[in-house]
């Protein structure tokens, strides 16, 4: 394997997006060279490894869409606009498609507007294990919309589906909101609270949300988006779903104008403290009960 | 493992330093945020696999100083000042020090000037596999000190001392070059050439720069500076060395002021292509067949 050609090789056909991003190095020295953004960096990283966040035998097109589209994730929950991405790759002695992999991460960090610009490949005994940092740009909106930004008296919204999504395989088919957080962002200035992605399930993570903002989240589980495989359940708990959840103050479009992303209004932030979930039957549960973590990682 | 309050808690050692790197958003959130600074800005990304670049059972604290210390040497070798840091770890069910280890991690980082201001840990089947990726602004000189900067004319430098590094431990005792990489952007200007940090062996390190820059390079290895227990094939071949090979035109100090740090001229940059070693026999031997690749990884 020779990893500085392969990069070398690979960002040839990022060249013109990486030009249009102002990459004055890319890979192949000792490290790559960006010209200052004029905006915030948001800068984030995740791993993705064999036998915990995809199968052995899993399409290379499937781990590296997830590998990317996870860190893509994060950035887009921050408001930020991908502009750049390093790579990592731990291969183990029986996985023989590491170019194909390499290649297939820098096809989806280029369709998702980050340039793959460095990374490092090397032999291991484990599982294959990739890692995937991005750094993003915080061009849009009064700044990122941090997890503590919720407020008394803000709407609770979910982007797209929720549920099932490691049972159905839908896990392996990412799809970072990014164009969603920018239009949130762009279309809702101040009124944006606080905004997470939904990796670990919708009840821990905006459990999260009202701990940070020192805030009560309210859910209601007849108003959660399901995917069609789904219950409400699972909509909470299994997390994988990479849909935005944020904040809002003021009136918020059902839906993405050109993307057609449904947005839902699935509860309200009030005073106080936790996230209780209102379900079918009446009772009220507590949502940090439900959500996972490490389950297939964080 | 609560990840999330493990990377805040470690974050909040590293506060003072983050402030005044203009860390706007430290660990916790779904991304850091950086103001972005006035320089270009160096990104690396590099892995550290046990079993291959460190033996089980070694001190957590030299797994972390290795694991930082390679990328922030990659960050120095573009004349660049480490600036933030990311670091993931996939942890072993045999490895219980995660905690010590990330601490670790939070304090050479802090002590190269990169506060870590992100990450993520997962659990592994696995050898215990870590990857830091470094930003680093480069404020001094004409522009980052590349592979291909090398001139016909130009002298040849390396600093500190080589060979041995692996057998002897020194490997995991590394210093990246930070303050000599600046000191020599900021004395030399525009007469630096090329700069690599010498990971793979002085021998194929200096082929690549060769390479890049479409020159040949003649080393005299009576010239190479060892340390006492390498003769000079091990300076040439065994790597690990995290020392600077740099071309340049017109006098150079034989040490970096105030550091100590010697710096030898060991060769001169010609018309033509390859790496020749002059040994001590008078015999010249093609240097790229001594340096290795992915021995310890690269």
């Amino acid at each position: 394997m020779r990893e500085r050609e392969l990069l070398a090789h690979i960002y040839e056909r990022s060249k013109a997006l990486a030009d249009a991003h102002g990459v004055r190095v890319g890979p192949g020295d000792d490290a790559a060279v960006l010209e200052p953004p004029r905006h915030p960096i948001a800068v984030t990283v995740d791993q993705l490894i064999e036998g915990k966040h995809f199968e052995r035998g899993t399409p290379v097109d499937l781990i590296a869409r997830k590998a990317v589209g996870r860190s893509v994730s994060d950035a887009a929950a921050m408001v930020a606009r991908p502009w750049t991405a390093l790579a990592t790759a731990a291969v183990p002695p029986h996985f023989d498609e590491a170019n194909a992999l390499f290649d297939a991460m820098a096809r989806w960090a280029r369709a998702w507007g980050a340039p793959i610009v460095g990374g490092d490949i090397a032999s291991t005994t484990g599982p294959l294990t990739l890692t995937v940092t991005v750094l993003a740009t915080c061009e849009t909106g009064p700044g990122p919309a941090l997890r503590r930004n919720a407020k008394p008296g803000d709407g609770v919204y979910v982007t797209g589906r929720l549920g099932g999504s490691f049972a159905s395989g839908r896990h392996l088919h990412v799809v970072p909101r990014v164009a969603e957080a920018i239009y949130l962002g762009r279309t809702l200035g101040d009124r944006l609270g606080a905004m997470i992605d939904v990796s670990d399930g919708l009840g821990l993570d905006t459990g999260r949300v009202a701990e940070a903002s020192g805030v009560a989240i309210a859910i209601d589980a007849e108003r959660l988006p399901l995917h069609f495989d789904a219950d409400w359940r699972g909509a909470l708990a299994d997390g994988e779903d990479y849909e935005l959840m944020f904040t809002a103050r003021g009136a918020v479009s059902r839906i993405v104008p050109g993307l057609g992303t449904p947005i839902s209004r699935i509860g309200e932030v009030t005073a106080g403290s936790g996230c209780g979930v209102r379900t079918p039957t009446g009772e009220t549960i507590d949502a940090s009960d439900l959500g996972f973590e490490h389950r297939s990682g964080s």
